[in-house]
């Protein structure tokens, strides 16, 4: 697992700005996954799954190297929040503060960004939908009778995390095509908050019906 | 039902241009829905529902009479699609052009700016995240068993549409809370979009599993 700094992170002692238990708990744990650098992580993966804060994430993939991103499919769950600009009437969000507001959105996207700076990288846009907790364990909620999207421009590398999502037990895995669509998926993020506040919890996931 | 022009309307023998039929055959499948101005059909209204495009809804509005909508709860069913803004990476649409994009949207939404020209009317934003066949018939699609959205500033407004949304049969009925949460519904437009594209038809619809 890659981070800005690994020793720093791991000499943390107290929870984060949310309340999360610092990362050394976390590790202690999970002795099986090592933290290292950004560009030590990357160069070892055979995937890459980008699971920082949108509004870095082309800093951090930048730090981890382009070179060490080059050839290989990268997952992107990324959101792009931007919790800087003021909004005159902001949206409510389910922490009391205004909710952050998208940047990318519309007629860009984060994925799109990041295929851009990094175009030898096959990035699929996936699993940015939904709770973390339920990335990797969909069947804790109804059975797994929910589904994940894909947006991509190389066939190959959706087919390679669609197999991976099947094995943690995804059933509803939708193709949606090209990876401009990321951005249906990434403006899913103001109807996200509203629900995680209107239900008072994150244990819920988005299944298309037909 | 309002519409700018009746007797033009009326009068038209051909397809438009998406193809659909002719308002007069539906008209006369109809006899006991009568066809008026906007105005004239506002001002004997004991309950709106905007339907007009969404670039065009405030214009609309405006010519069926701030007076005529005073006090009345508005459903505002329209997604604000701007087809006119040229965009530099378009996402597909289904129909083989590049999709509309929103505006406004992230810091604003159609349905507060309705709400703003129209301070006396309760608007509800609702039934958008559909298509139209299944916004007052939701049984035809898995026995009624998806998700459909309210979001409002009046509670007693919000209830009366829960109200008729339940007379048609919906049973997950999901009050998102404040009016500003009506970006979150009417963001889903690019991911609606591309769930359409993706399955080749609009049978579908949003559930919220949890």
């Amino acid at each position: 697992m890659g981070t800005r700094d690994a020793a720093a992170a791991l000499g943390r002692t107290g929870p984060d700005a949310m309340g999360t238990a610092p990362f050394a708990a976390w590790s202690e744990r999970h002795p099986a996954v090592s933290l290292a650098g950004y560009a030590a992580a990357a160069a070892e993966a055979e995937l890459l799954i980008n699971a920082t804060a949108g509004h870095a994430s082309v800093d951090c993939l930048a730090a981890a190297g382009a070179r060490n991103l080059a050839g290989k499919v990268l997952i992107d769950a990324a959101t792009p929040n931007d919790f800087t600009t003021p909004v005159a009437h902001p949206m409510p969000s389910p922490w009391g503060t205004p909710a952050p507001i998208l940047n990318p959105a519309i007629t860009d996207s984060l994925a799109e960004q990041i295929q851009r700076a990094f175009p030898a990288t096959k990035v699929v846009k996936a699993v940015n939908t939904l709770a973390a907790h339920l990335m990797t364990d969909p069947t804790a909620l109804a059975g797994g009778d929910h589904t994940v999207f894909l947006s991509g421009d190389d066939a190959g590398a959706k087919a390679q995390v669609r197999d991976l999502l099947t094995a943690y037990g995804w059933q509803g895995v939708i193709d949606l095509g090209e990876l401009t669509t990321a951005r249906g998926t990434e403006m899913i993020q103001p109807l996200y908050l509203a629900l995680t506040r209107a239900l008072g919890h994150e244990h819920f996931d988005f299944k298309i019906v037909r």
